[in-house]
């Protein structure tokens, strides 16, 4: 059935957005989803990642990564994770990895490209976010020109769509939308610490509960605690 | 004495071109070369990458990657290495790479970044050349935009700068200028195919050749057989 669906790229990183984005994505294409694992310290995201792609139905490829420079709270493990949410301040985070969705979003047109798909989606989000500028619509607006420039299907007319379906979503509609679709949040992860548990406490645990609480539904992560 | 000039990232291929573009690059920076292991056929080109590394006095980082996706017969032993010139007819060569300088460049700004480097150099250029998409300034005045509005530098407005010195030049030019900045030729390789010597007939040895001839040099490489 997935075969007459037009080809797309699905990147999945194991956190909510990505696994909303791929539920909406594989509406109307054959999804084939593309993990990273980058060295990020929380080594949950890549288990969970692959467990939405199967749940979701899709294939995946997971592509293991090297940013040996870091520079980034995320990758090196002698740099505090922020416990309290720098974006109030309207600082960029320790947590921002430098060029991380220039660097994804490449490898997706790669895979693309050579797949004959027709689309790469990515879950960012411009509301209850982290201040990454890489995560705002001008930013993909300006890729998507880079794309039609500096590719053979972009210089063809036929260019790859870069298609950011929940950037306008808080969590809450995240969460709404992903539950209108199936979607398991118990299989995602978001906690940046590495533990077990979520550590309850650094920003994407913040802005996970505050999209749960602002949608009225227990974080089916926490009940099974 | 490098440490006086500012910190700049120089993308080495082990070709001539990149190979000039780190000796333009080293009078006013201190470099870093970062080279990429993609799973190329012709396996001379990092050897060769390092080898122009050392020469130059600059440090490097190899970073293997991986494109399993292939699309390219660079990458795919099954695919043969066009032995006419496709440029002639207008169109992209079966050795284009899916976003190859898309993701080179990605992980060139990553590493910049977090180096605090101000630039990153690539040596690309659009007059004798492959016909490939991303090798033209239309491609790299979009990325530099998307750069900007991309980074946590670029947002901060000290956006790190993506420079392209030999964009204008003929192959001739980036072999005079190359000689007249001591570049050792013979340490280079150009050859797509990845035999012992270079093939004589696949694009980038033609290339190389129009280059030497029009300079009225003979190719070290070739003086060496």
């Amino acid at each position: 059935m997935g075969k007459n669906k037009p080809k797309a790229v699905v990147l999945l990183s194991g956190g909510m957005d990505s696994a909303v984005t791929l539920y909406i994505a594989k509406k109307r294409y054959d999804c084939h989803a593309l993990i990273f694992d980058y060295g990020q310290r929380s080594r949950k995201e890549v288990g969970s990642a692959k467990a939405v792609s199967r749940m979701s139905g899709s294939g995946h490829i997971v592509l293991r990564i090297s940013l040996p420079w870091k520079g980034s709270s995320l990758l090196d493990r002698n740099v505090a994770i922020p416990r309290e949410a720098d974006m109030a301040k309207g600082m960029i985070p320790s947590t921002y990895v430098p060029a991380r969705n220039l660097i994804f979003l490449s490898y997706g047109v790669s895979y693309a490209e050579a797949l004959g798909a027709r689309a790469v989606f990515i879950g960012a989000h411009q509301l209850d976010y982290s201040n990454y500028p890489d995560c705002r619509g001008e930013f993909f607006d300006s890729f998507r020109e880079t794309v039609e420039r500096g590719t053979k299907r972009g210089v063809s007319g036929k260019s790859i769509r870069i298609i950011t379906p929940i950037i306008n979503y808080t969590k809450k509609d995240i969460i709404l939308s992903g539950i209108s679709m199936g979607v398991s949040f118990a299989l995602t992860w978001s906690c940046y610490v590495g533990g077990a548990r979520p550590c309850g406490e650094c920003e994407s645990c913040r802005l996970r509960a505050k999209g749960f609480k602002e949608a009225g539904v227990i974080d089916p992560l926490l009940r099974d605690r």
